[in-house]
């Protein structure tokens, strides 16, 4: 692709990375910054670029005809995967700047379960001096369902807190910090044992509803799902049962089938049950800036760009 | 000193601890296991060796005529420092085990307050999907007041989440995951622009309110004190103060200058202070009877024992 580039930034966010794009003086870059798909239409037309959120750029798809490369600031693009949709450009994601938030959330959520954390809060408001005894994650089995960049992040933190870990791949087997792989039919033998099960898997045909009842049956009473993937990658009904039966010891959702969560849904009910509201792993502009720069670099240089997606696989 | 020695062990978990030590078959050892200091004077007033809890330990001192070495299962060792007690003796504490459970924790506790997971689980037993937005504690600034073996370990933890990481200490700088060191009368400096601040110092005279009136006020208001040394190192009133006026975003305690904390005292209705029981750190028996083991073959060696206590400087 040749200069000059005309980019059409449709984000929530659209000033603020206006300003840090134009902080990084890109050579050969005109801007139109818009947080609405009728401005982008009306103002960002003939632009060649986009870099913004999945579900905003799907309403602007087809008024583009000069569409040649899209950034998305999302690591899951599935708005703009619709078999209806175009798909005669370069869709790139957000990777490399979600291991580290990703990593918080859920040993935060580890470490509250392991500490008993709200159930010494608990106490404490009783006035009473709780000495029950902590756990630890030390020894314990991590599986990772998926292990993605966010996935070999979490290993990394597991290892760093003494956890054995596994990982469930398509076929990648390049995390140092994953001991053990599993692929394909193993899914019983992967989930044998596990004290946490962690899903990062991206939301595709192949990973819908993967966190089924068989699966959950093949976890230990003990164990507790954490869920930072997608909620299509979970059967809900399922979950709520063994949780409501006591064969799952606890799970942690930040994503849904539907979110927002829909008042009413049976998971508002659902004991040891953790509900969070897609808040695991905010986009923060400054990352996300570096990635959309580090890519348009590698398009000046005629590089491949990095975390292209299949529109085929889904990621 | 020479075979064969006759090991006291003193502790609640005197039980564990004979099965643990029994199993590794130390040559020339032979174990008198009691839970209570009457016991103790009973059937071990012979012993020269003594392994077991120091409050429990200081009860008989002066009825171990042949005493050598006591090994400690705790890093605190306070109730054996009283200048009226004996200091004739070996004196090891324990130390290497904690790292970990300190970290978990801390970084507990850290993850929570970033994470609000108080306040999300409150919004979720509303019925509310809340969004706001998490904090991170990558880029924040880790201060640890005493860099030993559990302050390097803490250390270690925060790089890994990608903190800035500051020490204070009396002299020794040898943890490579701290990046600035402070000493001495450089304690404002030190506390300035800290978001967390984590004691981890052992009780001495010269740690005695350490965290006082001018240390809290030199910490930035989003600050977050954390605890999981002595409660002697602070002073209660003033940290109090400083959280009931808002000068400090918030405390963890784990440790009192009196433990349990009585009904009562003010901590138990002084806001945006989280207390816990003395559980950050429990002994687990078999790493407790591993530090045991490996100084008993220093001992049968020649060699000098590990982590020996200055009953001077009291630690």
């Amino acid at each position: 692709m040749t200069l000059p580039h005309k980019l059409l930034i449709l984000s929530e966010q659209a000033q603020e990375y206006a300003r840090l794009l134009a902080e990084a003086s890109l050579p050969g870059l005109s801007l139109v910054a818009v947080t609405g798909p009728e401005q982008a239409l009306r103002r960002g037309a003939e632009c060649d670029l986009v870099f913004g959120e999945p579900s905003l750029i799907r309403e602007v798809l087809t008024g583009l005809p000069n569409l040649q490369w899209v950034q998305a600031t999302w690591a899951g693009v599935e708005p703009l995967l619709d078999p209806s949709l175009r798909c005669d450009y370069v869709l790139t994601n957000a990777r490399g700047i979600f291991g580290g938030l990703m990593s918080e959330y859920v040993f935060g959520y580890l470490l509250a379960h392991e500490r008993a954390i709200l159930a010494r809060a608990a106490a404490q408001q009783a006035g009473c001096w709780d000495r029950t005894e902590p756990g630890s994650l030390r020894g314990k089995l991590l599986g990772l369902l998926g292990v993605g960049s966010i996935g070999c992040y979490l290993a990394g933190t597991g290892r760093h807190f003494g956890m054995r870990v596994r990982g469930y791949t398509l076929s990648s087997e390049s995390c140092p910090d994953v001991e053990q792989y599993f692929h394909e039919a193993d899914l019983p033998a992967f989930a044998e044992g596990l004290d946490y099960l962690v899903n990062s898997l991206p939301g595709t045909p192949a990973t819908r509803h993967i966190v089924d009842a068989t699966l959950l049956a093949a976890l230990p009473a003990r164990a507790v799902f954490v869920n930072v993937g997608r909620g299509s990658s979970v059967d809900e009904a399922a979950l709520e049962a063994a949780l409501r039966s006591g064969k799952l010891a606890g799970a942690v959702l930040d994503v849904f089938e539907q979110e927002p969560l829909p008042p009413g849904h049976p998971f508002w009910s659902t004991p040891n049950l953790v509900i969070t509201a897609h808040v695991a792993a905010p986009t923060f502009p400054a990352d996300m800036a570096g990635v959309f720069v580090e890519n348009y670099h590698r398009l000046l240089a005629g590089e491949p760009l990095k975390y292209r997606v299949d529109f085929e696989r889904g990621y």
